[in-house]
Order: C-alpha cells, then sequence, then structure tokens
C-alpha cells in the first residue's frame, strides 16, 4: 500500500516531497528508495533521511501505535493507514500524543473521497432527490483474494481489517455513528476468528436515517457496495470499481419502471467500467487516496483538523469495530 | 392475487378444476364468476357452489385462520395464500384442525419454485461449486408501490407481508431455520408500524452455512435478491425479474475476474430479462405459482404432506417473522 498508494499521492500532491523511505527489512527500503531516488533506513530516526516533518504509516495495524508515538515524539506530523489502532487505548494514547506535541495526526479513510462515493455524497447533500432516509454497506470478501498475512492476529480477523472501509462511508453520509446492534456467524474453522457472516446497526442519525452494515467472509466473491437510500432516488457505489448508479424512484414498480432500473444499471455499470479502466490503465485511479494526502498536507500547512480523516475519525471507527467484534 | 395467480394456475394443472369463485362482496365474486364461466358466492356453505373438495385461500392474512377452520369443517383440503397466520396459535390450530379433517392444509411459497430460484436450488445441490456456505436474502421495498391496504394492521407491518417470500426462500436451501438474531430500525412514523430497515440472522445449517436477511423499507425502489454463496460460485437470484446470475470464483480480484463479473452479471441479467420479458408477455411467468397448486393437487391426491409448501412450513415462517418482530 506504500508503494502502490502513499508514494504516488505524496508525489502528486502540491506540498507535499517525499523525502526518503523506512522500512524495517533493508533490502526492501533500498530496493524502493533507489527506484525513487531518495535516501532510505530502516528507522526513522537514522540521520540518513535528513530533513522532513511528517510520516505516512503503510506498515501492518498493529504497529501504527508504536510508530505514531515515535514519529510524534520526533515531532512529525503522521498520517496512518487504518485501521487506526488495535484498541481504544492505543487510539486515545495516540490521540493525546499528537496534541502534546502539536502535532496533525490523521488517518486514511480513503473511499469516502473516490469520485464514485464523492459524487453520492454531493448528490445527497443537495437535496435534489429528497432528503437521506439510509446507507447500507454490502460487502462480500472472497478468501482466495490476496490477503495480509497478519490479519489472523487482529480482533474478528479480516473484519477488522475491512470493516474500517464501510464504517467510514457510512459516517461519510451519516456523521457520527454509533453501534446499537451487531451479530455474526462464527467461522467453523478454529484457526479463523474472521467471522463468516456480520451485521450490524448504526444510531439513527438526522431525520431518523439508519445506517447498517452486512459482510461476509465466506463468498466466492469479492464485491463492496454501498447503498445510499434517499426519499426519491437509490444512489449504489460500487466500491473497487468505483462507479456510481444512481437509480430513480421506481414508483409503482410497473415493468416499463422495472426495465428502467435495469436499463439505468447497466448502462451506468458499463460508463463507469469505460472511464474507471481508463483511469486504471492510465493510474490515475486511485479511490481518494490524492484527496486524503491533499488534506495532510491542507491540515499541516494550516494546523486545522482534517475533515473526515482526523485522529478522532480514526478512533471512531476502531470504536464501532470494537463494538462489531464484542457483539459477535 | 386469487383472479391473477391461483385462478391462472388452478386452470393449467391437470386434476385440478375451478369450482367456482367466493368473494365476500357480491359484485366481485359475481363479475370474475361471469368471466370465467363458474358459479359464485358470497360464502364457502352456499350451496350454488355445487361439489368441490378444495379452497384455495387470496384474502387478507387475517382471515386465513377463520376461512381455513372453516373450510377444513367442511372437510375441504386448503391452500393458502402467505402469511399462513397471524399468531402462532392460529397456525396451531390451523394444523391440529387439518389433522383432525384428514385434510390437506398448504401455503403458497411460490417463489422456491419460480425458475431462477429452481435453477439456483438445483446448483446448490448438484455440489458442482462445492458446499453451500451461506444464504442472504437482501430487500429494497418503496412504499410508493401498490401495496395491501390492510398492511398496517399486521405485526411489523409490511414486514409480515413480505418477509415470508425472503424467510422460505432462505429455508429452501438451508432447511429449517430458527432466528437467533435480529434487529431494525423504526419508522420515524407514528402509524406505520413497518420498520425502515430490519436484518436477522437464522441458526447454522449443515456444514455452518449461514442465513440472513436485510430488508429496508424506506427506499425508493424495489428490488428483491437472493444470494447463495457457494465454495465456487455465487448465484444471485433477482425475484421480481425471476433472473438468475451464476458467477464464478472471482479468486485473486484481478482486473480481468473483476471485468468477467461485470460481463457475465450484465450478459446474463439481459438474456433473463429478454426471456422472463417473453414469459411475461406471453403469460408464462407465473413465479412458481403452477408448482404450488401442482404440489397441492398431488398432495390431495396422494395424502402425502407436500414438501416445501405444507401447513408446518407455513407454520415455521410464522414461527421466524414473529421472532424478528419480536426483537426489533
Amino acid at each position: 500500500v506504500t508503494v502502490n498508494r502513499h508514494i504516488p499521492a505524496i508525489r502528486t500532491t502540491p506540498g507535499l516531497l517525499l523525502a526518503g523511505v523506512v522500512d524495517r527489512r533493508a533490502d526492501r527500503a533500498q530496493q524502493t528508495a533507489a527506484r525513487l531516488g531518495v535516501p532510505h533506513a530502516t528507522r526513522l530516526d537514522d540521520p540518513q533521511l535528513g530533513e522532513f516533518n511528517a510520516v505516512s504509516i503503510g506498515t501492518a495495524p498493529m504497529s501504527h501505535h508504536e510508530l505514531t508515538l515515535a514519529a510524534l515524539a520526533m515531532g512529525k506530523h503522521v498520517l496512518t493507514e487504518k485501521p487506526y489502532a488495535m484498541t481504544l487505548a492505543e487510539a486515545d494514547e495516540m490521540l493525546a500524543a499528537a496534541r502534546t506535541a502539536s502535532r496533525v495526526l490523521a488517518v486514511i479513510h480513503n473511499f469516502q473521497f473516490a469520485r464514485s462515493v464523492a459524487a453520492a455524497r454531493r448528490i445527497a447533500s443537495s437535496g435534489r432527490h429528497g432528503a437521506l432516509r439510509g446507507v447500507i454497506g454490502l460487502q462480500l470478501s472472497n478468501e482466495r483474494r490476496r490477503l495480509p498475512v497478519w490479519y489472523k492476529t487482529l480482533p474478528g480477523g479480516l473484519l477488522y481489517d475491512e470493516g474500517p472501509h464501510l464504517v467510514y462511508l457510512v459516517r461519510a453520509f451519516l456523521g457520527d455513528v454509533r453501534v446499537v446492534d451487531a451479530f455474526g456467524s462464527p467461522s467453523p474453522s478454529p484457526d479463523d476468528n474472521t467471522p463468516r457472516l456480520a451485521a450490524a446497526r448504526f444510531a439513527d442519525g438526522r431525520g431518523g436515517a439508519f445506517g447498517a452494515l452486512q459482510m461476509s467472509f465466506a463468498a466466492a466473491l469479492s464485491e463492496w457496495q454501498l447503498v445510499v437510500m434517499l426519499e426519491r432516488a437509490t444512489l449504489v457505489c460500487d466500491i473497487f470499481r468505483d462507479i456510481l448508479v444512481t437509480l430513480p424512484d421506481d414508483g409503482r414498480h410497473v415493468p416499463w419502471q422495472i426495465m428502467r432500473t435495469s436499463a439505468l444499471s447497466s448502462a451506468r455499470h458499463w460508463w463507469g467500467v469505460v472511464t474507471s479502466g481508463t483511469r486504471f490503465l492510465s493510474r490515475r485511479l486511485d479511490y481518494g487516496n490524492d484527496e486524503v494526502f491533499r488534506r495532510f498536507a491542507e491540515a499541516v500547512r494550516t494546523g486545522r483538523s482534517p475533515e473526515g480523516i482526523s485522529g478522532r475519525d480514526g478512533r471512531e471507527v476502531v470504536a464501532a469495530l470494537h463494538a462489531i467484534v464484542g457483539a459477535l
């Protein structure tokens, strides 16, 4: 994630300059740094790295806390991957350290800025199709997908690594969320703590708008969808393909309205495949990472907390995940 | 539902003959009967109806119990619409009455026999794509759709009228189900007892296969999907359009596998639109009602309980609905 997402975003964000690459494996650090023409090190405090004032952390979740505290103690601003922390205690300690050091601490909650989701947020907040009724995040995950080697050491396994995306996506529409209900079906395998199925509901937001998640980790398919229900339209974000499908009110559900739903779904899906495909091939499909880095750079410049990606946002998502895992 | 579904099915099912039409509104009974050339009445015991030995009940759910008991007391076999009964006590009384009268009592759980779902069941039970991992029923309901006038008098409102479909569909794959978890978000309107959102999980079935529902009644869209997860394939039944989309394992989720999912989804959706559309226009799209009436006729002939549509099946679905509504 560091090489494919962070570094390209750093290199294209005004105000950010790549100072160097740190990896505890020297060969990896050396290889990447050589390609990029920057210094490298195996530790953050290596003087070889020269001057720098911010750190972007793309390591495994269990190291976010330690690395963040170390970077803040050195007076660096920190942007870290999700999940923000392993426990709420870690999250609180990270927030306190950032406050003490007067440094920006932010988390990569990127899909909320992806083109499809950003467009859905604009439509929802415009009020053009009426008020927000609810948001549901639906996820199927295929275990044959390339998975991080450490996922079984997380609370709830893969849920803890993938769940943050759905939680901050629902938050992007509902505002602060609190888990009020959750259930799950455990894995039949004793060596996997990832539930086969998990569902959760958040406390209703403004106007009684509901929020919910449903995730299955037993599918032979990886698909993530965010369904945003407005009074007179339904927005469906295909997260992986970065495609927004806006469906009009299908009213009485008579045949022509059902056909219209089919036609618009297909047409918008394929228009999205073409545009996302073009962006993918020209390496401009970055799933909102550019906006995360832009906001981080602005926060460093202005000292203002970056909206949607602050340490507090990271902590709230971790709180929701622990509430879900705790209820399973 | 009687005129558009029951009567056409009765008229095309070998072993069934339409004996007459009963409606408590005489004008409606007369009108329909005149068109069909059969006797009519406002009561089941009207001698005008002549000889008959079975009754198909398409009235509102709150009358199923009374009409079923009356028909059984007259020695008639009974096929009734879902929801089978309003309470478990009613359901038990209906089952006991059928036993006492030695008559067949069955319920219309039709979508499990629709072409798309029947094909999905054959694929799942063939084992060709590996074992069943789980089944999820997903439903969005638009309140602008033509809704029965009495739905607000049901427990859980529209959930009690539409939920049976998803419950018996999950049962068709998992076998007997028992609700172990449920949550919901109430309607903000004091005069509607339909939840805006409801989710439920069933006890895991054979091999740890899970079953779950998620329904929203706050959408501007009416769509029902059944997602059947097998070890190496995912089956998606579009219930309203009667379309089955079979998606292969998308493995590592690399671009060509993602594109294949897009392509197969579209191709199979549109192939389904064409074939379902053809059947719709030629009035052969009956959503499994033909099979329900065929099984009922066979049960009357053989005296054997009809699989999937017995009174006991109807009772189990009612039990699941009450468990869900009770937990909201």
